[in-house]
């Protein structure tokens, strides 16, 4: 393995870290996670972790992007304005002086100046994603989670985009709200699609007002017995991915293919919704940051003697 | 004292009792409050609290308002249909039979049955104001709080409302998400109507958006330096009134005098909020129940020999 391996990629947030050996080609040969996420490092702190989970790897150079390279990560790396591509984001890698023999680069996040706005590690998805067939050079990239970010792509350059705290309101919606008083997620039944469809037929139907018009709804159906506590939870959910959409259609995003960058179980939700909001069925990619992090180390130079063949947009 | 009194009243609700003894001319001579609210019950549960609450007052006639009658209350009261006034509540009424000499009734919630929404306290505190000089009989009625209420009413008839989770929406962001971490509410300085006016706008000028595509804002303007962690606090409750507002105008409550029913504190910043969005300047009325119990008490026929002269819209 060792003669091949030409990178390592780390994908670290706040609260998870996955790490990415790469050989010549720009190949996955290896894959590490674990939950030392930025606020939650081991005893030792960031160079104990990377000694972790790069343990018996060969030295290779390093590429690391997301809350790694926030205030609170192992060195700030100022946010990029729009409009950025991958030749920008790899410009503006700094490097860390680290207690170890890898050279390891911190990606920076990019930052929208009015109304501000900010993201760090999606943007490394968005360049992963735009190497693959299936998007869209000029396309609407969605990356659900607990802050639902919706980049507006065009040729290959991050032009726009928004941030939307879709998976912390659920979150908080359900475990500390009265919507959720009593409901039991760990047991809820598997995905009601039709529930969820509700949810965002609802947040549709309710035009300029939205989804903080609709929750308390969620509670008086309850009392009225038009929710069944079962299908509360997707209910709730199809409000907030609902409103996602109706906040988007404002900005015209129908006429740009979208493109969804998560995990499976999440994207089928964003498809669901994509169709009652009129979109052709979106394009998903899955786990795109490994490969973010190989085009990032390419435009940046840093690869010696490895091909580019899986990037298709390098500007070198 | 007991010669003269004629009715009880509580108002009691999901964390807090108050009970009024009025005198025969509607005069409130005696007022009492606990934490007894129905979900934190002294042992012995809703009798022990009632006796408590009323000891070494004389035997009266008691009348009840707010989730006191909801399916966790003393007992369940079915909600009213819309529209309903004072004679319509009062009729709905019904008697608990309770362990206690006094006759007590407990007044109705009301409910809108598309989409669903229901309120239950606040219908008697309309019915109160509406007694009040300062009020119109045709108004919109603003009662801020968790579940913040905005009750249209034609003629002293409650003929529409709509309810918004915002105080408790506030709480669950200060206390729990990313936008409050590190803030310290009990150490907040006092209310800057600046910080609080800028989150209005912000939601104003967001248009059809609003408050969920403003939400992250507060994130990123902290991150780049240009929202100050003092007064974060009130930028965010700007954001999550103003979202009351900018819901509101949809429906196009401008051309509606405002009457704002809860305290005053709470009551100057959607005075505030109101003068952005362009509303003539509301009413205040600070603690309605009182009037409003002695006002469903008058309209059920439960007093007797009581002279009514505060009650303007009396239906008997």
């Amino acid at each position: 393995m060792s003669q091949h391996a030409q990178l390592i990629g780390l994908d670290w947030g706040t609260s998870s870290l996955r790490a990415y050996l790469y050989d010549v080609d720009g190949k996955v040969i290896a894959t590490r996670q674990h939950a030392w996420g930025i606020r939650q490092l081991p005893e030792g702190g960031f160079a104990t972790a990377l000694r972790a989970i790069t343990a018996g790897w060969p030295p290779c150079v390093i590429v690391a992007a997301g809350m790694i390279g926030s205030r609170q990560g192992w060195r700030e790396v100022p946010y990029l304005d729009l409009p950025a591509d991958a030749a920008a984001i790899a410009q503006g890698m700094l490097r860390v002086e680290a207690c170890t023999s890898h050279a390891l680069w911190i990606a920076p996040g990019l930052r929208r100046k009015e109304p501000a706005d900010v993201m760090r590690g999606e943007e490394t998805q968005i360049v992963g994603a735009l190497t693959q067939q299936r998007a869209d050079r000029t396309a609407c990239f969605v990356l659900p989670g607990t802050h639902s970010k919706w980049a507006t792509v065009n040729d290959g350059r991050i032009v726009a985009f928004d941030t939307v705290m879709t998976g912390e309101l659920y979150a908080l919606l359900m475990k500390h709200s009265i919507l959720g008083a009593g409901i039991d997620l760990a047991s809820a039944p598997s995905f009601s699609e039709e529930a969820f469809a509700r949810g965002v037929h609802a947040v549709k139907d309710s035009g300029a007002s939205g989804v903080f018009g609709c929750l308390f709804s969620v509670r008086a159906l309850m009392l009225a017995g038009q929710l069944a506590a079962d299908d509360l939870p997707d209910f709730v959910s199809g409000l907030l991915i609902g409103e996602e959409f109706r906040i988007a259609a404002l900005r015209e995003v129908q006429a740009t293919p979208l493109c969804l960058i998560g995990e499976p179980a999440l994207c089928r939700r964003y498809i669901a919704a994509a169709a009652i909001f009129g979109h052709a069925p979106p394009a998903v990619i899955d786990d795109a940051a490994a490969q973010g992090l190989w085009q990032l180390a390419a435009a940046g130079g840093l690869l010696q003697h490895a091909t580019f063949h899986s990037y298709a947009g390098a500007d070198t």
